[in-house]
């Protein structure tokens, strides 16, 4: 019997165990998509307590607290005190065994705090006085020595065009030695569902942007002008949330009507949202492509199911799930044109539906154009995929449908400062499934193909990432 | 090589082996979905033979028959002997293998009858001889002989709302010393696709609550009786089996006119039908919750694909399959509507199509509220996916995407009265995904942990189940 | 550590060796679906290169080497040497570990040119001498020469209905001892989508069927012809690519007025088309019934994504997906409509999404009618999911949800002389899935069982797919 955790955690076969600590475990970490907050960079934030880091925003621990029958005021309420939260989630870890959670949970108790004990009720409060201790007292365990700790080199936050990126500024001036890099997210400015919001976030573009919008072409105008600003600042990547792909056929004049219309305050119908939509992606992806960044694209998730909890606490709380979108004909379509008029910039696709991943394996093929190894990547197993199963499931596919050796690995997608452990066990896993093939006879590990296989674990760990994004 | 189906049979590790001979084997078995025979129990029958017991009615096996080229009339056909059928299964059996019906039928043979042999052409008489003895002399080998034998605590069979529950009252009166206990099956009145046979039912309905049906309101009014009839006679569970979930918004005064309409003898348009059983559904669940009962919805099968069987042998007869139906907004928009209301109770949600497991596995968070541990569950692997695989993939997506811990288990979902192995079946693998992850030093096996994961495997055993629905 | 691919490649039990090395290894190869040119195997072609072989027109590798930075000349361009191609697809490879394709590729060096070296930019040139020498000299390096170097019993090719067979009459009557024989793809008969495509296949579907084409009821008679025609020259088996069933309700007449319109040059309407190719595929089934031919569907391919490439490289060409495609319904009503009337032939379902694998695993049982063992098939693992994993899955499915015992097994599907290993693959990875069951106990290998599953071996690989065809 293996002892939990231990240092070959995950690494099943001598091949795994040398391929990670010779070659993934050293290397820097470039954290390409994040939601890290830059304002606690900047400030270097300083955590009150192990509660404010863990449970201050986690909506993975809420939902796991709230299926295991804790009461919403140990999770979000305001009532209750940082040790009452802990306890309450303390007692909830020894019930999420064979979740991530419990693997996440002691991943950073161990290599953030040094704590190599297991979180339960009867641990609970020294575990919490230690992580306290350690966060008010020790210098190194801010935010940025959080960062420093575990090797980051680059961070990509996600950030509104509308942002004025001050805080990332302040960090760059200010010489921090790990790069903070903003990366553009322009949800906003396609969630014409509801005219007042999307009224009022013009608005704050036109400001932004210092772009009188009166009209659709104001508007790509504003945009372009922000985007030309976060070029400036650092952004070499965007990031797009999707229900779906939009590609619905439409003429220049039927946006202009549509814009006026919404902008007008008037409800659109179901295919005026999807022709502004269809026509927003596309040109997002052209001024990416101009450019020169990558884009990024999530799809499928099915958000914000529990209206009452919505009302009550708002987006991001833990009541979103994986959804069932069919979107491969609109996605293909999508691609097709950016590639058929020379668009087509360095892409990431993300399906959060792992019934989707062969479709998604499949698409990238469609139009790599040789012009650079990879170009179009899937990325590595997102949100509720983002474990063991569903990283290997995703890797797995990836190296039968595609080429495993040009994937640019792992990413947080996180808001904690806690999260970098999960580079940690992707490398682990990544290092495993090559040393369970290797030991198997399914992958040579001998002359040129063994310098092969280590560089490939290099490669996918770090430097896939530094030569396809070059930030 | 380890012998075929010993002690250990599935229980790969140490671990595991330990896990289930000291914690699993001995737990009772609450059933708390089947389709037993009330009346079979009641009148504790005695089977003629392993092949009324075994082929009576098991589309299982007449399929497999089929497919391996067997005739109809050695099936289901009324002019050929038990032994007649039961040598055609015989012979079918061995080619049986992979098939989770080879692993019943031997584990069946061997905990009902102690026959350690396999069944094949060569011993196909001996066992048939052996097998219909013990049936025919043995007292322990009836109905109710063979539920003690499998240490069953209760089972809740599967009703109609106009059942009159006799063989359930004589079953109680007589002090049978197993819980045998209604559930409520109201598909028929939902059922409007068809006006007549809907007519017939509402008049068998009318009748059975003793009212006079005239309008939508008398309906539900007769419905709601029949509920608290069936609370009064011990029922706590409903079950509903859909193609889809259906949350279409309705008015009270449409459903109504709908009623009306389909009670009057006309067909509906798709839309009324959609908004009538979103109605319905509604209702159901409004009166569950009311009496504090758990609901189950079974949905995303496509039955009855063969019209020329179906005329000539009805349905349930092997002429069923996994369905490709998306109704994951439909099934969040209707818990939501529910949970909204305050009227959201104890929930099981079966899918039939693996592809969605990871979609129902994450809606169950949307809807925990933190008042029951496991408040919303996700049924245990279900019809075709009632299987080593089925079973691993249905454990594996909810440990990583809810909490494993707090599951409710096996059920059996059987006609027979020899499917309690399916339990057994069951606890060795779960066991045996424990042992594996122990081992792999996956799941701490120490301390408290050790303590943890024991009593885990007792709870999703047995204790969880009896928490959870309190009969 | 096991040597990469020696004998015992993929067998990872001693049972998996002793059931490939004693039963599988040695069978003949019933190669019944293939894309083999009958004009190469009619002219003994001699490749002038391994390129010419492996690069002239195999889109894996395209994909590829696109996928791996590799410019588009080196792919398909026409302005580059055999040996610079060759140089490129070498560089490539080492890229593709765990790609099926560096299997498929030290497999086909070894067993048809006996090269154990691996193919990288250090090999490459030898390599590439080395085969060429070969393939120029060796008078058993021929397109005949590698058949029957695999022991292929026989061979299907994928012919158009207007196709005059004179490759296949000239082969047989020149007494090649291994049949080569036509196999019918009436696909064209139903793309009505472009009329004037459409037209102009009916103008050659009327020439080779001597047949003046003025009416649908002309058209049908001239496939019948057709039909005849292939039935006389040895055909026993058809084939339809399809994105999904069809199964619309239509009237004759209906049908008539389709085909005048899309004859005559005009657009057919969405629900035209599909009610068009509804009738095309039964009429096409009832034709196959008729003539007590197998028929084959190949569904769920989303086909020509890239615009700029197709009109560069036309289709096949590395620029095709997994589609998502939900058609279970159609597929049923399609099966049913036929099984009502008597008309289904057997069949065999090809999925490509294997999101469908279920669906399509339990879609076969609704129609087994006894009458032939295994009577509707689910095909090997196709296209994408012609891989270890694919095969995996879709055996371990068909156990689960059917007989495996009754699968007609592994097709090449291939338009390469040197895809022949994948049956080696296929078996492999078969005497291992069940090598593994034995070992730990799930399929007993003792007495009447050990000779049931050393049958199964050989039935998988040959005898079901002789006795299903009987060509």
């Amino acid at each position: 019997m293996k002892p939990f955790m231990d240092d070959n955690f995950l690494l099943q076969t001598e091949t795994a165990q040398q391929l990670y600590h010779q070659h993934a475990k050293g290397l820097p970490i470039i954290d390409y998509h994040c939601h890290l907050s830059p304002q606690l960079v900047a400030e270097d934030h300083r955590f009150r307590s192990i509660t404010e880091l863990w449970l201050g925003g986690d909506h993975y621990k809420w939902r796991a607290m709230r299926s295991n029958g804790v009461d919403e005021r140990f999770c979000t309420g305001t009532d209750t005190t940082d040790w009452e939260k802990f306890e309450a989630w303390a007692a909830t870890v020894p019930y999420t065994l064979r979740n991530p959670l419990y693997h996440w949970t002691h991943l950073e108790l161990k290599t953030a705090f040094g704590i190599d004990k297991r979180l339960n009720p009867e641990t609970a409060r020294e575990i919490f006085d230690a992580c306290n201790d350690r966060l008010q007292n020790d210098p190194d365990m801010t935010a940025r020595g959080l960062m420093r700790r575990y090797n980051v080199e680059v961070v990509c936050t996600t950030d509104d065009p509308v942002d004025d990126l001050h805080w990332h500024r302040q960090v760059r001036d200010e010489g921090f030695e790990i790069k903070m890099l903003p990366a553009w997210r322009p949800d906003k400015a396609m969630a014409v569902e509801n005219p007042d919001n999307f009224r009022a976030y013009v608005e704050r573009l036109g400001a932004a942007a210092d772009v009188d919008i009166r009209t659709f072409g104001h508007f790509v105008d504003a945009l372009q002008r922000r985007h030309d600003f976060f070029h400036a600042e650092g952004s070499r990547l965007s990031d797009h949330g999707l229900e779906e792909f939009y590609a619905e056929p439409y003429t220049d004049s039927e946006i202009d009507v549509i814009f006026n219309k919404v902008y007008g305050g008037q409800e659109l119908t179901g295919t005026e949202v999807r022709k502004f939509k269809s026509a927003m992606l596309y040109i997002f992806a052209v001024q990416d492509h101009a450019s020169g960044w990558v884009q990024q694209y999530h799809y499928g998730a099915m958000r914000d199911n529990n209206s009452r909890m919505f009302h009550q606490l708002g987006p991001d709380t833990g009541f979103d799930s994986i959804g069932e979108f069919q979107t491969a004909r609109a996605m293909s379509r999508f691609l097709d044109l950016l590639d058929g008029e020379g668009h087509l910039t360095k892409t990431i696709l993300y399906n959060l539906n792992p019934a989707a991943n062969e479709v998604v394996a499949t698409m990238l093929g469609n139009f790599q154009d040789g012009s650079v190894a990879g170009k179009i990547q899937w990325g590595s197993g997102w949100w509720f995929l983002d474990q063991k199963d569903g990283m290997e499931r995703q890797m797995n596919a990836l190296s039968l449908l595609g080429l495993l050796s040009r994937f640019v690995g792992m990413l947080t997608d996180s808001r904690s400062f806690l999260s970098y452990p999960r580079h940690e066990y992707f490398r682990r896993t990544l290092c495993n499934l090559l040393g369970n093939d290797i030991e198997q006879g399914l992958v040579p590990f001998t002359g040129y193909e063994e310098k092969r296989v280590r560089q490939m674990v290099e490669d996918i760990c770090y430097y896939n990432a530094k030569q396809y994004f070059m930030f």
